[in-house]
């Protein structure tokens, strides 16, 4: 053990009622950033963290991002920045967190008050930002705290970046990533993000991938106007006949992507990645209770998690302009538009990806002979992100998760995109690392989002021990 | 022509400004069945409506349907009956029309006061209601008027059905004429609906069948609630893929129904039914102007209207349970609903279209190899209508139009379905007609609906025309 995490812990567990008691004031504040009316509940969940940082010594600066686009008359939240320590001869750890949590109504379906803290006799603490990322956030905080209580100087400089838009797009903050990757960001060796969670319920995760997504759109046309069924049925070339008809040509039952060309891109699994999966504490239950159903594709976990992580998917995700609501409308639409996305693995370049799928959709439908038309486009999308797990960033968590949990971190990647992840890692140039601190269950953007007393309170373990362990780690690779 | 048709025809144009006043009435009361807040409206057009028929010598009654089903607070609209005549020695006519109209906002983007009847230079009366079906409705009351003017004796009874809730489902109406057609209709020997459209904008038609519905839903489910594509795309069997897929082996580009058997259910053309085609005033661009596009499948007018009129047609409209708004959401939905349904022709029984359809349904889902569920049923169906274009109804109707219009009519068939006609044959055993009254651009259920103040004044001397030949018809079989 590094020598001196024995009195940090000891003092993280003297310190763990207030500590609770520092996520139940962050809680009771409704800082739902998709709101207009909570706005200035996201400002004062803004002035909390700073002047609590501040009151842990930390330089702290809440810098504005301006107006909200096309909210004009909504100031965005700031980001709230803080450096604590600035010696040249420690390591610089960038955290990234959001103060932000998604919108929760009691009529939702929640138990208990969303925005009041309830911790029942398993230890499990509910409340809207337990997990989803107020948690993890104050999780910092707390590690300066117990630090400075037990007497034991912080082996790094810490750089803090909350922001207070994640839930709606961070709009506004990868320029200012940019922007201060050159300024107060430009001392960080590297950054440290928690805001995902644990493959399951016991073991901590090392994430160090993620897939990116290529979204499309498509859309066929015919008639001017929409149509009836029984006046025209039969008579013209139906746009849903022929959209239904591309949609079915992209993706068979069995989830295998059926656009010539796209899979050539993937990178080949090595052995060594294969190695990393068999020990990954993760089982075909796990899948069948996070699905509700016995509906997966693959036999072994192995498959399956690689199909979420290291190979890419395609998802029809539904029609724009037919009829979607309950009941019976006997409608030809005249022009309806399908959305399906791609999620992209090392190496899918987008362009690459772009011209395989217009290419195909563009001949199947041409084998249609169909007087309609048939326009495609990408919506949006956002890069793959796999960093090395055997940089020293890693190795001093996963030395930490074994000080702290007894155990080797699972090494994950994860399926879905964080897109801050890329934009530090493009800014600063620097090994980025996801750290998560609660677990699989936590309902993070659901009803009874919560957050495990057990992982808070190791987690500020946990957080604090990585710091230890990179001040001790040489330069990897 | 008969020798009464000339005093009547002049006292139709003496009063063709009165008659266009009686309009204007009509429209001015919003009858709007949908509007809980209209169905004053409604109420106060049967009022209306009766009045005039009393003042012109008919037995009217009101008759209640009791309270809404499901809206239990709302009087549905009586059912306004009427005779006129009661002369054993004189065939009796039942004729129906409805009183209430679709909604109509000047914001939907009408150019005139959508419930003031607005009249332009060129004799297009604006006004909801006016093509829909109130010109048609008070055509009656004008010929009733009109002959009592120029002291012609009407040559039938006539008796009248009229509706307040056509718009809106006709609740209620359905058992009112089975019971009645034993009870206030018992002595009809024929029925003419004027409640719908001619082909074109010149020529008047009879119209002799209508095409059925068979309304599908086919769900497909899986996962216990909606997925984040990012997580677990690849992973799990996905709804959406399998429903396109069995959507997409429905019906072709072409129209052809892909479900085995079907179409030899379909009664085959006959060379008689065939010859019907070729005198009807019908071009390509006409359809190519009502679908405001080129997209007709077929390339001639004949197979054009077969196709809308005799063959069935197989529509998909839509899928409930997917995302369908604009923009992007990165979901797996759960479980979705597709919607379908077939347009019916003789001699296609509905259960063994079901059966048809359920049984290929389930067997090209099985083909996917999915872990998914599949469920399809029958939403609702209406079987399709043929009369005999051979009964003394139709000859009187055809002369009637010679007479007035100097053509012959086209004889039609529509590809949608108006229920009340079914029911009215049922109920009755007698032959039905459809004798409409507005053109094809008359914007029924739009916005700018209108009635040309030619179709409705010569549409008056049309139905009274109907009425003299409909007495001096001979007995068809």
């Amino acid at each position: 053990m590094a020598p001196q995490l024995e009195p940090y812990f000891k003092q993280v567990d003297g310190l763990s009622s207030s500590f609770i008691d520092r996520l139940r004031k962050a809680v009771a504040i409704p800082s739902v950033s998709a709101q207009d009316e909570n706005r200035k509940d996201v400002f004062k969940m803004a002035e909390f963290l700073s002047s609590e940082l501040e009151a842990l010594g930390a330089e702290v600066q809440q810098r504005p991002l301006g107006k909200q686009p096309g909210k004009e008359h909504l100031d965005l939240p700031p980001v709230v920045i803080a450096r604590y320590g600035n010696d040249k001869n420690k390591r610089t750890i960038l955290v990234y967190g959001h103060y932000d949590v998604q919108p929760a109504l009691k009529e939702d379906g929640w138990a208990t008050e969303p925005f009041e803290l309830s911790v029942d006799e398993k230890g499990r603490m509910y409340g809207r930002g337990s997990t989803d990322d107020k948690g993890p956030v104050l999780g910092w905080l707390n590690v300066i705290e117990a630090h400075k209580k037990a007497g034991v100087e912080l082996p790094v400089n810490l750089l803090c970046c909350f922001e207070g838009m994640e839930e709606y797009g961070s709009e506004g903050l990868e320029e200012f990533i940019q922007t201060e990757s050159k300024g107060f960001f430009k001392d960080a060796d590297a950054v440290c993000i928690s805001d995902n969670y644990w493959l399951g319920t016991e073991k901590p995760c090392l994430t160090y991938g993620l897939r990116g997504c290529n979204y499309y759109s498509v859309r066929v046309s015919g008639p001017a106007q929409d149509l009836h069924s029984g006046v025209f049925g039969g008579s013209a070339h139906e746009p849903m006949t022929d959209l239904v008809n591309v949609l079915s040509r992209l993706v068979d039952s069995q989830g295998n992507i059926l656009v010539p060309g796209i899979m050539d891109l993937v990178e080949p699994l090595t052995e060594e990645e294969k190695s990393l999966y068999p020990a990954i504490s993760y089982t075909m239950e796990n899948l069948h209770e996070s699905l509700g159903s016995e509906t997966g594709i693959h036999s072994t976990k192995e498959r399956t998690l690689m199909a979420r992580w290291r190979y890419p998917s395609l998802s029809i995700h539904g029609i724009e302009g037919a009829y979607s609501a309950p009941g019976a409308k006997t409608v030809i639409p005249a022009s309806v538009i399908g959305k399906f996305s791609i999620r992209t693995v090392p190496n899918m370049e987008s362009p690459d990806v772009n011209k395989l799928v217009f290419d195909y959709i563009k001949s199947e439908f041409a084998k249609l002979n169909t007087k309609n038309t048939l326009d495609v486009w990408l919506q949006h999308d956002g890069k793959w992100w796999v960093a090395s797990p055997k940089h020293w960033n890693f190795t001093a968590a996963s030395k930490a998760v074994k000080q702290v949990f007894g155990v080797e971190p699972d090494l994950t990647r994860e399926g879905g995109s964080i897109p801050v992840t890329l934009n530090f890692e493009q800014a600063t140039g620097k090994n980025v690392l996801l750290l998560p601190m609660g677990s699989s269950t936590d309902a993070a953007h659901s009803i009874n989002e919560k957050l495990d007393k057990r992982n808070y309170i190791e987690g500020v373990k946990l957080l604090g021990a990585y710091l230890h362990y990179v001040a001790e780690e040489p330069i990897s690779a």
